[in-house]
């Protein structure tokens, strides 16, 4: 038996079927390669039928010793060969360069994400919808959760419920095997399409209870759904959507228990952040746990005070959302959704995208999926587009309040990225390198051109077009 | 012999020439009316001519006695009869309504100013365009500098000069008379178009040493210009322009000194303000010398923090500037500013105007006047229509975070004015009253246009047109 490096091996046993399997029965394997011994938890996946899944990270033989408290699941052995990764399979993304990602294989990894929280609850037709319409939209993250969303515009039955029915309410203690065999086939599409799948475990919007379950049901439901995912290459947790609006039931100490639960549970140590609602509420950040920043915050010239003050990638994953509902997080132009990515990225962190457009039958991407309407989105490709022809290590922001703190202006070595904005220069001087040739050009963000000014040295200001929504881009060249 | 209420009152004494009349002779005088007793400092005027400048603010019969250590100047006398003031002359202008201004004979007054620092060092023909401009720009306030400039696009000389040469340099207890006599008449020329002359006294941008005098010498000019221009309704004072990027030669005392001078010297007290470079260096707006805030920001969504650290009024004189030239202050679009501008007035604010479109001859209006070339003037010219139709007491914002954080929101009892820039909801329930009946239109706050959606009661949601630039405006009606 073989599996690619990165891959998702899966050892499959039969144990016992009595009482609660979910909570009565432990499970987990080593996987040993040399040196090398991974522990990975197992969890009942109905039926009789237990799982161990794991994902191996280096090349060549691998066997496996399982550990269980029911003699059935015990002592199980077997091995397997891992083989170098396909194409296309970079491994999992890791923190690089204090403030950026980049996955495990080198290859760098700019995120550019977007947003469904609720697309998994949608049924057949719209999910394959969604992921129709991701295969070629340019994002390369999607924040989703677990839980399915009661809220304005979310009205609608799942299909699904994370948990077994008892008389009207749920027994918290059994989860549906349906339900997660759903959920991972949607998570493992979204792999195959090449995009990390930023998983939500809890959010405020419930009206089935899950967002109120007791602190021990919580700490157990992790475990599960970090056994069962954990293996998949391309999963991110994000402990929470909008943390603080559920400090009542679960205070702080309960979500810094989580982070250490996610911890313990994932062997492979996927980036985890959590979401906060109120801009005044950022969770800290520079705790352990923690392995970068996500925030939502309109004011998205801050990104160097959230870089400074946690010293990890940034996403300022709600930067608002381009639509035109009545809530103001969500009708935003798109002219304003690429002017905010833009700064984000300009001043060295990454940002979030959503869609927000009314709908007759309330399908807004933002929660449903389905199909982009937006006009933003395509401009978010072309930045995509720009930052990965850019340098490897990201781009890091020009310090000083002036003139970058009116102006985003950032780079790596003499490669530079300067955006205007609303601001609109027939010439500009600053940020220009000291020494060398250079290229520049000038990017209309919203057109997606891209004019090359010409060949120049020195800092004497060079000639812009004079309008709006423009970026310089400064490369340096030989000679 | 009469003058109108708030008319400037001129006393003129011949005296002594010998020694340096500037320095050596005090002058003041005291006038009566009943029991009003103000005194008002009187002032060398070159060629044996001292003057005293008086604005009664009291109807009836005022007499005058001056009090001089030079016998021919001491205990003159005099009379004269104030009248009722001419139509448009509503007196100085007054904080009022802790946030707000107003002029004195309760006319409501919205600040809508605009920047002309050197103006009046550009020779008749610039000045006189200038003022024609201003005529009809529906601007009602101009920020103005007493010392000439020297900075990019200010490398020509004044006419005239504020001290007499002495050999290379000059003798700073000397002022040149030609200068203020020509300073003088500008500042009544504004006044006669009804706009404020937001006298600005120290600034840095300097090659003649004006910016770096002896702290006495600056303290004896600031007794000059007081002496000289207090008397002029429409004056106000600023204490400079950026002025921490002075604090090297004017420490934090010295400025705290020249609100005392300007403040003992001003027997009408006429507003007091000083203006920052870094937007990270507000001066301390809560002392009790300033009289209102003036800020340089770009950030406007935080209008409503510099209100609530301050409780004065705010206004943010500098929130960069319509135009297009090579620095980040002066190159954002016209829709740029208009946005600016109308948040801080939605959140209970006032902003400043000005204009740095690159000019073949280097004649920017925002400092040397002339004409305006730009977009926004019209569209705060409307703005400024809107506020004057609105409530008398001044546009309070809305409190809270959400979603008063998102969209600039803000009204006076039942009237409302929600500006959503950036925002286009296809509908919007936030901000309307509770009980009442009110009407709603649509602002479009770059078209210039009005539309009325029709007579409602109740907070549901009304329709909107769903795209950026707009605002809705409220206002109660009968029945």
């Amino acid at each position: 038996m073989s599996v690619e490096k990165w891959g998702l091996f899966e050892v499959e046993l039969t144990g016992p079927t009595e009482g609660n399997p979910f909570v009565d029965v432990q499970l987990s394997a080593e996987f040993k390669n040399g040196d090398t011994t991974i522990k990975a938890p197992g969890f009942y996946d109905g039926d009789g039928t237990y799982k161990i899944r794991f994902m191996p990270s280096v090349e060549g033989e691998w066997s496996y010793a399982s550990k269980s408290d029911s003699s059935a699941l015990d002592g199980q052995t077997g091995s397997f060969t891992c083989t170098a990764p396909a194409e296309g399979n970079h491994g999992p993304v890791r923190v690089r360069n204090q403030h950026h990602f980049g996955y495990e294989d080198g290859t760098s990894y700019f995120s550019f994400g977007t947003t469904c929280y609720a697309w998994v609850h949608q049924g057949d037709a719209l999910e394959e919808q969604t992921l129709k319409t991701l295969e070629t939209a340019g994002f390369n993250k999607l924040r989703m959760c677990v839980f399915p969303k009661d809220y304005i515009f979310n009205k609608n039955e799942p299909e699904y419920y994370p948990f077994e029915k008892q008389g009207d309410g749920w027994d918290f203690s059994r989860y549906d095997i349906a339900f997660f065999h759903h959920l991972e086939k949607r998570v493992a599409e979204l792999g195959a399409l090449g995009i990390e799948a930023d998983i939500i475990l809890f959010h405020p919007y419930d009206r089935w209870g899950y967002a109120k379950m007791a602190h021990e049901e919580d700490y157990a439901y992790l475990r599960y759904v970090v056994a069962s995912l954990a293996a998949y290459r391309h999963v991110w947790w994000s402990l929470a959507n909008e943390y603080d609006f559920m400090l009542k039931d679960k205070p702080m100490e309960v979500w810094d228990h989580f982070f250490e639960i996610v911890q313990e549970n994932d062997p492979y140590d996927h980036l985890r952040s959590i979401h906060n609602g109120n801009v005044t509420m950022n969770y800290d950040h520079t705790k352990p746990g923690v392995t970068h920043v996500c925030v939502q915050n309109w004011d998205v010239k801050r990104m160097r005070e959230w870089r400074d003050a946690y010293g990890k990638p940034v996403i300022d994953d709600e930067c608002e959302y381009e639509g035109n509902i009545l809530r103001n997080w969500g009708n935003i132009t798109a002219r304003e959704l690429v002017h905010r990515y833009w700064i984000c990225i300009v001043y060295g962190g990454y940002a979030g995208h959503g869609e927000t457009y009314e709908h007759p039958e309330d399908i807004l991407w933002w929660s449903k999926g389905g199909v982009l309407v937006g006009e933003s989105w395509p401009r978010l490709k072309f930045l995509r587009g720009i930052v990965e022809e850019g340098p490897a290590e990201g781009i890091e922001p020009f310090a000083g309040s002036f003139p970058w703190g009116r102006t985003a202006g950032g780079g790596c070595g003499n490669y530079r990225l300067i955006y205007f904005g609303e601001h609109q220069p027939k010439r500009f001087g600053n940020g220009l390198p000291e020494e060398g040739r250079y290229e520049a050009d000038v990017i209309d963000t919203w057109e997606m051109t891209v004019e090359t000014l010409g060949t120049f040295e020195g800092q004497e200001p060079i000639e812009l077009p004079g309008r709006p929504g423009l970026a310089l881009r400064i490369r340096p060249v030989e000679g």
